[in-house]
């Protein structure tokens, strides 16, 4: 079944998976909305080699629409500014069209419930595009997790912990409506929020491990947030970001654990998630400094006896031996993706989920939740870390849910 | 200068100490007060190929108290139960007698405060006996932060993460008034009390790090627990302990900066500390496997050029650049002791600042303020995790106090 695909922006998220997706032969590129001739320009150039032959809708911001009204689609990928993700998003399932969405965190609750309730009344499935959840030691931890070689888990933690100040000032460390790319608009929510305004690169695979949605659930969040220096350093001007570099989130779950999650992209650092899964039988902390398999495990079963300094153990042969079946069919063809291949495996899900007819694994309760945490923790800063209920956007359904990324298949 | 000592408690940690001061030609071991002839016969096999030659003060518990009113000793050191500590300390600063006492949680704010005031009444001085912060590592860390080399300091972590319920149950899994050792007592704790329990192994480091009670102070705290299985999967008993098996304590601090500490002694796992150490200039993460330059570092001004798999280093060189003069004088002769050679360095340390007149590096301020972490945890995990101010026991006086472990001399 080929799958009538269509494109919501054409920045640098949109552009490499139009990359990936125009390799599809199940695939047909049939449509871009993107108002800027440069960033077309882009797409074209990427297309140049290929079959597809898309419509440029580009008349304005709004032009989306008529590439839904008329274009026939199957689904839709949105990679816009986050302020835009909603609205799209309810125009094309309103239009019955699915919708895959970049990540981002929620501009308030009620986002989130408009997404539960469009989904509920048009029943038009839409998918976060959260590729964390499609690491390959995530899904590897996932089913160790599931064949109880962690024991009953008790604490989670992940994040974003990715010094990104390089994307969000321009070269002439500027910001905000005159600049192009992310420092045109993402810089503008440092300026404006004190929350973990990007949570779900951490709490996707958290949520995973920890069968939130599925069985569990996430039932109070708390935060506390650091000061703010990183940015002014790096912009070399005496501007009030409200952001605080570190935001710390706190979840309880129902079944008793905590997970924490860590926002941290203005300060210098290497990149990493920082994961971790802690349970009654062993510990899982990673700590990628390149390779999805950089980390250290520990399981009481096979090494509580050795001597302290060999303990710790690489998660490599426990990686291999419990590679999800997906990882096995495409580590070679995502080689030349890089770091990227876990986007190529995410989006493969995306098409073939559609054309099995089958729900999405990160489904709408999912996105609703892990957006929420942005709204939350910013309710919570300003109540100086009081405790916030997280609504039950699945509204009891979580209970029967089932896990749709451990038993991979 | 020939320093008479005293000792009360000769378990586990009092004996390794007796054994440690004995080999010094400075210190007399006049007199130990220990009830248990058992555990006198093990402090006189300790001394027998030495010229000390202790009165034991064994009639009952209370036998310290003749000890200290006898004996004219210039300092006592205390290793009792931890409900032991202020009623002995107080008895021996009342009678002039220097304190050095073994770490722990205070039983209630007031429990610190009663040590303040009696210090402050009797201006006898009381070191708390953290080893912690004499190890290479936070020594050397401490001393990259004064010279700038992390730049602003925003956050930081630390933690007891030692699965110690091997100590806390016999070999028939059994605990309290009829077991031996620590069983015998400390196990109560995990009973009756949902709180960082020991908080000082990870917040003593952090607190030298960033200046707490010399120029900086800890304005809030709160806490959050996880479910408690460790403990009855250990003891195969179907016991309600009520200290969860991880507690997360967050500390705002004045400058600015969050404090992050974790209680982890129930689940199996590796030991480490898990400290941490964000700035606005480079970021370093110890994981400790037995040695102390296990961990890994990032400073912006040397690494960020470099490709992800190359941007962390290992500590070991700046260690060996920043390594403290104790360090270097010592580490030879505290090889023989294993991972227990910065108790070696912190007695030596006592010794030395009573020799020379000088204040204690942990005085009882930093003293009152990190035992207090025990009664505000478990007062913010009692309400849901609420935020507590931290009282400044030193009634200002921390604005002008010095960092005693920076610039060590």
């Amino acid at each position: 079944m080929k799958i009538r695909l269509g494109f919501i922006g054409m920045g640098r998220r949109g552009l490499r998976h139009l990359a990936m997706l125009s390799e599809r032969a199940d695939c047909a590129i049939v449509a871009i909305a993107e108002p800027l001739p440069a960033q077309n320009a882009l797409a074209q150039k990427i297309l140049a080699q290929k079959t597809h032959r898309p419509i440029f809708y580009d008349k304005n911001e709004q032009d989306y629409q008529r590439m839904i009204a008329q274009e026939n689609l199957d689904a839709v990928l949105i990679y816009t500014p986050w302020k835009e993700h909603l609205a799209q998003s309810q125009f094309a399932m309103q239009h019955g069209v699915r919708v895959g969405v970049e990540v981002s965190g929620a501009q308030s609750l009620e986002e989130c419930w408009q997404f539960v309730e469009t989904y509920e009344q048009t029943q038009t499935p839409i998918m976060l595009l959260e590729n964390c959840c499609y690491r390959r030691d995530v899904l590897a931890i996932a089913q160790m997790i599931k064949n109880g070689d962690f024991g009953e888990l008790v604490y989670l933690k992940g994040g974003y912990q990715h010094d990104i100040r390089s994307v969000l000032f321009d070269e002439k460390l500027n910001f905000g409506a005159e600049t192009q790319g992310e420092s045109n608009w993402r810089t503008q929510e440092y300026l404006e929020r004190n929350a973990d305004i990007y949570p779900t690169h951490g709490l996707g695979p958290m949520a995973i491990f920890n069968d939130i949605n599925a069985g569990n659930r996430i039932t109070q969040v708390r935060s506390l947030a650091t000061k703010s220096v990183g940015m002014k350093n790096f912009c070399q001007k005496n501007i009030a970001f409200k952001l605080g570099d570190i935001v710390l989130t706190q979840m309880q779950c129902e079944r008793g654990e905590v997970m924490q999650l860590t926002h941290d992209t203005s300060l210098p650092r290497p990149f990493n998630l920082g994961l971790m899964v802690q349970g009654s039988k062993g510990i899982w902390q990673e700590y990628y400094r390149g390779d999805l398999s950089d980390g250290q495990i520990y399981l009481e079963k096979n090494d509580a006896a050795a001597p302290l300094e060999k303990r710790w153990q690489s998660p490599k042969k426990y990686l291999r031996k419990n590679d999800s079946s997906i990882w096995v069919k495409f580590r070679k063809k995502i080689t030349k993706f890089g770091r990227y291949g876990i986007d190529y495996i995410m989006l493969n899900d995306f098409i073939e989920r559609i054309q099995q007819g089958k729900e999405f694994r990160i489904d709408v309760y999912d996105l609703a939740t892990w957006k929420a945490i942005t709204p939350l923790s910013e309710q919570s800063i300003q109540a100086n870390g009081k405790m916030i209920e997280m609504p039950d956007f699945t509204k009891g359904k979580y209970i029967d849910r089932k896990n749709k990324f451990k038993n991979y298949e």
